[in-house]
């Protein structure tokens, strides 16, 4: 099978690194450059010396020109909001596939981008040629796309968390309220104070409440499978493990139902897909650990009538860079599932 | 000011081990005997190294006669629930005043007890007697109390975080979902497979959903609060920390109002409150580490109606040994504020 | 090429499931039985959630008949020490290769076993036959041996940091001081009190002064390195992280040299070595995390004439389970890096 | 008693963090002001939300005229090295105590300061004046003493190991090697890629080797101690915990000696030390942690002759800022322990 080469825009930050983790394991694809402002000319493995002994090549400007030059026939953007559509355009208009794991080509509306965003969507003709990159989901669009904008942590794991529910009409549409759980990665790799170890070590708190800015993209899914405009709570959460989210969910049931029936119904949504484990047991962030899964439970609470979802994933793999390779592999016709094992 | 003498029965857990640590501050009280089964005759720094040099004695067996015998005026019940109620009868006949901080004495009916505990309560008559101990709730029953079920972290960090806004009408009784995030301290100094390190750390994970002991106590005081009867969600999460709970609870707005409404009226209902901290920033456990206070914020979401209050304290300090300490100090007639500050 | 059965002893525990996870990615390898006596009959995805998806199967009976009825050619033992010799002996009279991940093998001397472990070797007659695992040092052997004693984490973090400075003369023999800081998954899923979170996290400590276990085969390897019989001091410390070993090594230098000296001598050294990665840069136990990699520093101290090597592994993977299956790798003929890299 | 005016210059980072905590439990001492450069004009809680409740005031600029304007009669100096001589030279002038907790004058010799910091010494003519903070070794001349340079973490650990083995002749003064592992907190408040959670979370390593900068204040003492001119091998790690240090120090033994008479030598020179907790078994930082007790303890090794000495202490309370309250108490005539236990 023929290899596929890609850029990885942006490979400093976690993503990047994450990226950078899978894509050695892949067996039909060859990282052409990886790029970086702040590192450019250094090796890869002075920033990573965990890839010591594994790869070789140095961060290079990130120039249009240059990710061209290069032969890259598919690029990662793991770029801040705002600047990843500025690769976009040029890349795409070089036939380069774009994998754009930022915020911008995820919402179909300009005005809720800017609602959420607070600035002009810096690409807005570009908005209808974007899939949302949620394999389980929208798999056939991103098999034909050329600019994937894939989801990040939190909508991963709510979305997939209340798809079977809310396709399946198990759960009403309205007054859900999503509770998740983050590991510092989440940040990126931001260096503020708020990050420092003593500050995050022995630490849990709320922020972001009542209006986080992915709250604009589960609302705008959760209304596609829902078929119906809805608004969520969604109150996210910082605690103090590297890699990990935990997601829990609840939602009014529509109708009775027990706890295996609800379960009954996710592992009937969700049959064949081999990134979603539905069980029985409450999922844990470290069964996810630097995996592809996405881990979810379900309970019926006959009490309140509520149905309660939880969801565990890596979100640097499934909430990232493994969706992503998910998602290229699916644009590049390869087995879905290739370096992701 | 005379001394009080005091007993910790059940000494060598971590509620026993924080008692110990504030009552070396307090300048009325003498412990007169630690009690532990399992290490009866050790020197009680043995166990606690970190005490070595604030205090002596050892571990004496849990028996009535020991108590009685080293004079205890009142006794700190640090025991499994079932198990304390065999110490508050004979205690309560010698006129010993008991603070319990297990489950025993917190719900008003045995049939709910039943219904959650999964066995007969274990002395009935003694329900009517005992008062719940959140002194911010009901301080002068307090005051005139001899047994005292003081509550638990769960439960002080929701009641807490609701009683402002169902006392003043703010939100609907109906409805509310509460998620908790609890350090492991939380499940006491119990030994299993699950409690490890390698298990606990670079963990997070829900449990006991949906129906987990303390929501029965969560619900009475919440029902009594909102003058009628409600049930809530209750899902709780263990994360990676030793100390610290966040609380993080949705409920319906009765009517509409902005966030400083909110805070504003939280902060009326807790004027005076030496131990309430409101404020706009969302609480981090990481402020309450080790101190009795609970830390509270609030906000407003006019997009779904909804009130979302979040609260933060130490498991072990306002969410145990803290709050018996403080019901001590009430009904003794001590400053409320004596070694807790 | 043809696929080689294995089966793994004692498989429930930390270094059994990181064989599990290697081996699922080895190409050649199949594993034919997974024994563990607490959890027999259950599957293996139960007791190890994250292989949800990847493995099936259920845990078996440590019972020798089984495994030589399920068809193994090679069987990592992944027991208690004392335990593992009773396995080894019956394998190896039905030409099972074993890799042995206990101590019961790595002793040359029945006597300095009895010293250190306090019990009689359990089958002094195969201490000649077996060889020290350490394909870095003795590569041949191991590809011919059938009893291969790996060396746990300590002893390879050490034996490997001192290996160049003994061999090429760059340091004396005696008076070496070993540091080592250990993740708590290397003592093992081993429930009791001081290994449960509250007790670790927040926590850092030395154990197992002066005498630890491990100093028996460090000594004895050390002294075969050095050519003259030495004895060294080796101080272990607990500190909170789930994987990972560092060990911060003095020696005296034999005579004058500069740390560019000491580095290109290292390099010399580990040349063509895939898994030791010689470099300037103070090694970091998250760069080794699940990997069998040994990161390896040194500096040459010219105040004090000491040279101070620095070396850091995955105590699970290059100090357990990933050391075996390279030596596995090299019994049957693979490429040493097979399901390593 | 009359109280005693203090400012604390610099009082944003952790230590300052640390003597405000302190202070506030001290009978005898009221903060006259709080400096911070970066804060000034703010309320002192919102910077450090968890005193919220127990006390007021904002941070004021760091003008030698304010600060002498509000009384102060004594001053903490947290500031980085070389900015905290600065300060000292015209608070001396207007006969305020400077307790010092930066490295400017701890060292005898501007010479060696300029060898270790690499800058000319910015008040040489200081530096006799100064007395070195260590109450277990200057009790007498710190009384007396109006600039007192209070040693840092890694100092205290290794010196108050050091001192019985060297001054009772246990130990030979050369070859000595210390290990020593802190919490991020060690660092400061640093904001840098290197100190956020997920750089330090699961990691460990070893830095600064072979010429950290407090090996200078260490080798000085340590000299003094031994009546002769040593050097010793330092090796700071850095491991993922808040506040601790545990040093691991080896030395030659000067003559046999068992662990228990080395322990006994321990005991008697300590006694009635009311900070140094001498005992069997070996320290541990939670044992420590927030209070100002430095725990030690020792072994003897016959196989090698050596003597081991492991301590622990919390690196801003006994390492920093709580050492400098017990100067202050000594230099004011309190009792030693005010504030501190």
């Amino acid at each position: 099978m023929s290899t596929t080469k890609v850029a990885i825009v942006g490979a400093s930050g976690y993503s990047g690194q994450e990226l950078v983790r899978l894509l050695l394991r892949h067996p039909h694809v060859a990282i052409s450059c990886f790029t970086s402002r702040q590192y450019a000319g250094k090796p890869v493995t002075d920033i990573f010396p965990k890839f010591r002994g594994l790869l070789d090549g140095a961060f290079v400007e990130p120039k249009i020109a240059a990710i061209i030059a290069r032969g890259a026939q598919a690029a990662f953007l793991a770029l801040p909001h705002g600047v990843a559509a500025e690769y976009a355009v040029p890349l795409l208009e070089h036939e380069i596939k774009v994998l754009d794991l930022s915020a911008d080509f995820r919402l179909k509306s300009a005005a809720v981008y800017k609602d959420f965003y607070e600035h002009e969507h810096p690409a807005p003709a570009l908005l209808a040629r974007a899939v949302y990159g949620l394999p389980e989901l929208y798999r056939n669009t991103i098999r034909k796309a050329d600019l994937i904008a894939c989801p990040g942590c939190y909508p991963t794991s709510i979305i997939l968390g209340c798809a079977p529910a809310l396709k399946r009409g198990l759960a009403k549409p309205h007054g859900i309220v999503a509770n998740s759980l983050s590991g510092v990665s989440g940040a990126g790799r931001k260096v503020s104070e708020e990050y420092i170890f003593p500050e995050c070590n022995e630490s849990a708190r709320a922020y972001g409440i009542p209006k986080h800015r992915h709250l604009s993209e589960i609302e705008q899914e959760l209304s596609l499978l829902a078929g119906t405009e809805l608004k969520i709570n969604f109150n996210p959460h910082l605690i103090p493990l590297n890699r990990g989210i935990v997601s829990t969910i609840c939602l009014d049931l529509a109708k009775p139902a027990t706890t295996d029936d609800v379960l009954t119904a996710f592992r009937d949504f969700y049959k064949g897909e081999r990134f979603v484990r539905v069980s029985k047991a409450l999922p844990d962030t470290k069964n996810v650990q630097e995996t592809n899964f996405i881990d979810i439970s379900a309970r019926a609470d006959a009490r309140t009538n509520k149905l309660i979802v939880v969801t565990a994933e890596d979100n640097l793999t499934k909430g990232a860079a493994g969706q992503a390779v998910q998602c290229l592999n699916l644009a590049f016709g390869y087995d879905e599932t290739e370096g992701l094992l």
